[in-house]
Parts: C-alpha cells; sequence; structure tokens
C-alpha cells in the first residue's frame, strides 16, 4: 500500500459505548482519525483537528489498523465508530470492505462538507452540521452531496450540537430541509477540553441546565420528530479520553 | 362506554422526552395506568402499583383520555407511551384506534405478564422482564404469548433493568433467547421515591457507579449487541414525578 493510501490515525479505543446520538448506548470501538477541514469554536476533539497535533497522527494501513479493531474487540464483530476530526478526508473505504467482510459494522460521523463514493458501504451515516456558534457556515450544496453518496446505503441520520436560540432555529431549519431524516439533538459542552489536556474541568451542572433548556424549546414547540439527547460519554467520564 | 371498558388511569403527562429504552430522548405524552400484577421490590412508580393508591386511579373513557392527549400535545401528533403498573391489564385498544385515526403512535412498555391481542397494533412494544432483584419470577410462557401477540406488529425491544451479578446473568439468558430483539439493559435506581413522595432523595452517584460497573460488564464480556442506557428522566429530574 503506497504512503497516500494510508489512514492519518489520531486514536483507536474502546470497546466502550457511544455516547452520543443515534447508537447512544451500543458498544462501539472508536477509530478517530487526524485532521479537519472546519474548524469549530467549541471543539471537543482539537487534538485530533488542530494540526499542531499532527506528529501525534500516525498514518496507518488498513492492516494496522485492522489488527488493533481486531485485538481490542477480540475479533468479535461490533460496530466499528469512524470519528474525528473530520474523517471523510481520510480514504476509509478499503477499511470498511475489510471489516464489512469479517461481520464488523462501520458507523461515520461527519459535518457534511467532504462526500466519499464509500459513503454508500457504510451501515450508520450521522450527518452533523454545524450551527451558528461554531463559527462554521454549513455549505448545503456539498451536504447534499454526502446524501447522495450514500444513497440506497447506510442508515442516515442528522444530529446537531445546540448551545443556544440562534442553533437551536438553525437545527429547525436543517430538519425541516430534511424532513425525512430522523433528527437528534445535542446541548452542546461548552468547557471542552483543551487539546493538551484529556481531563480538564467539566461543568456537568451547565450541560444538564442546556440540556433541560433544549428539552423544554422542543416541547413547547412541538416539535414531537427530534429526539434529544445529552453526551453520555460526559456525564459519565467527563472529558477524559480513550473512554 | 359501559364502566368496565373503562382505563384505570394513575396520571397523564408531557410532553417531556421518553428517559428509557428504544425511543430514548422523544418527545411523548405518558398515560400511566393504575394496578399491575407484579410487586417488585424496587418499583420505582408504587403510586400506580400499590392498591393502597387506588383511590387515585380515575376511570376514564377513551374519550376523556384522548381528550387530555390532545390539549397536552396541542393537537400535535407524537408517540404516546402507555405506561404503569402494567398497562397491559387495561383495555387499550379502542385508545390506540382514536389515536391512529388521527396520526399518533403508540408506544406500550409491559414486563409481559399478560398479552392482550391489542398488542398487534402498537407502533413499539418494550417487553421489561423482571430480573431476580425485582422478587419477581418470570413465566416465558406467557411472555412468549406477548410476542406472539405483538407478531407482525409493532418494533420489538428487551428492555432489563439490572442491578447486580445475578439481574446481568438473567439479562444475558433472556437475551439468548430472543437473539432477534434489540435488547437495553438498565442500571437500577436502589433510591426509587416512595408511592406517597415524588421527590425523594436520589443518589445519582450510585446510579452512575452502576452504570460504569454495567457498560464494564457488556464490554468485557462483548456482549456488543446490548446498549446500556441510564434513565435519562433520573439524571435529568430525579425522582420528581410528571416531567
Amino acid at each position: 500500500m503506497s504512503a497516500d493510501r494510508r489512514i492519518r490515525v489520531s486514536e483507536i479505543f474502546g470497546p466502550t459505548i457511544q455516547g452520543e446520538g443515534v447508537l447512544i448506548g451500543l458498544p462501539t470501538v472508536f477509530v478517530r482519525t487526524g485532521g479537519c477541514d472546519y474548524r469549530c469554536s467549541w471543539c471537543d476533539t482539537l487534538h485530533a483537528v488542530d494540526s499542531e497535533y499532527r506528529d501525534q497522527w500516525t498514518p496507518m494501513t488498513v492492516e494496522e489498523i485492522w489488527a488493533e479493531v481486531l485485538s481490542l474487540s477480540g475479533g468479535r464483530p461490533l460496530t466499528v465508530s469512524l470519528s474525528g476530526g473530520n474523517p471523510a478526508i481520510q480514504p476509509l473505504g478499503p477499511l470498511i470492505e475489510r471489516g464489512h467482510a469479517e461481520g464488523y459494522r462501520f458507523a461515520l460521523e461527519t459535518q457534511g462538507s467532504v462526500a466519499k463514493d464509500w459513503f454508500a458501504d457504510l451501515d450508520t451515516l450521522v450527518l452533523s452540521p454545524k450551527p451558528p456558534s461554531s463559527g462554521m457556515e454549513t455549505d448545503w450544496a456539498l451536504f447534499e452531496d454526502c446524501l447522495a453518496s450514500a444513497a440506497g446505503g447506510p442508515d442516515v441520520a442528522l444530529k446537531i450540537v445546540v448551545f443556544d436560540e440562534r442553533d437551536y432555529r438553525y437545527a429547525r431549519e436543517a430538519s425541516a430541509r430534511y424532513p425525512d431524516l430522523p433528527v437528534y439533538l445535542q446541548p452542546g459542552n461548552h468547557t471542552p477540553p483543551p487539546a493538551d489536556d484529556d481531563d480538564a474541568r467539566i461543568d456537568i451542572d451547565g450541560i444538564m441546565e442546556r440540556m433541560l433548556w433544549l428539552v423544554g424549546k422542543v416541547t413547547e414547540d412541538r416539535w414531537f420528530e427530534a429526539r434529544v439527547l445529552p453526551q453520555l460519554h460526559v456525564l459519565l467520564w467527563g472529558n477524559r479520553r480513550g473512554v
């Protein structure tokens, strides 16, 4: 395999439970790739985003990654969560193919800014467009490309982080664009870990307050299709990495 | 409608989010019926179970219940959660029919001790057999009847509360009986509210500790199909009723 087909890996860990969204509570092994085309103001995985940490991202072959997943899962098939950074900028198609051959499943989460033809091979695709508080702007044409790439393949769900009223309106509008996609709302973590400290102070009470506010918004607006879920891993482990 | 077709209602409240299991995070109106054929040692809804509170259960017609659901939901269709006590001992078929005609959906949770032909009309059936710590014994023949009644109808899921090793083994065995059913594990609330106090002290740390233990069990055993979820409403509101 040539070097340019390698996947830049920030960390591989698990099995632990998926803490967010449509697969919440499901045991999974995370393959977190390094590098991102976004730079959200409240990013909670800066160590996999900020190019300052690029020397901590290991270029790995499919076989190297797969050996690690096999070892962590004891060879027993499970759902592998492809995360980042933005995992869509990595060449993950052959990894998915490799895992599928052994009965593993693959879920990928991305903001929807880069489409890949291998999206169609996923089992679950979580599209997580970033609301205004992130400081990013959504390019809906690129987002459409992601949906088109996934067509006929994985289950697709929307997941939108909400910090404030403006984010909430963005979430409503995003969901209105795609009424057929299940939508998951998630209160933001306003005390994300800095890139170089995985066990920094966290304000669980503040997160729960925002969760309650979000539940109130959704029920008052009678937005009965939206699911509101916290980041379960943050409630369980705070900002700790690798769990 | 004759009096014997009335439904004994303990409380109707919402919309709030479903706190447990397969529909976690989804806005719902709860119709909690009064009366139960079980008496679990750690029951967290004694006010809807203990016949001492029977005078607080209101016999209501379908139209009376439906008016309340319509009012709470503002006439906007959502998923109604039929809960208890054991809602399966109530004549809920006509209520489901009434709601379906207006586009509402129905989820019912029951221990699986009483089968009704209207199970097939549900959208979601959560079967929650009670583990040894409850002090109850599962009659698997009756449980099978419930599954048979639901056949071809709702999405069916298992949800099992786990307090200890013995409960965990029970959960594994129950799930092994029905490998095709998605299974949700839930750490128990060892400080359930007494029937006459809906805001009693609760040990969130203890619940989270049990949640972590359960995540550890599942991942160590490589039981990768099981989902582990807390009671989200307990984390958000403690033992408070009506939220």
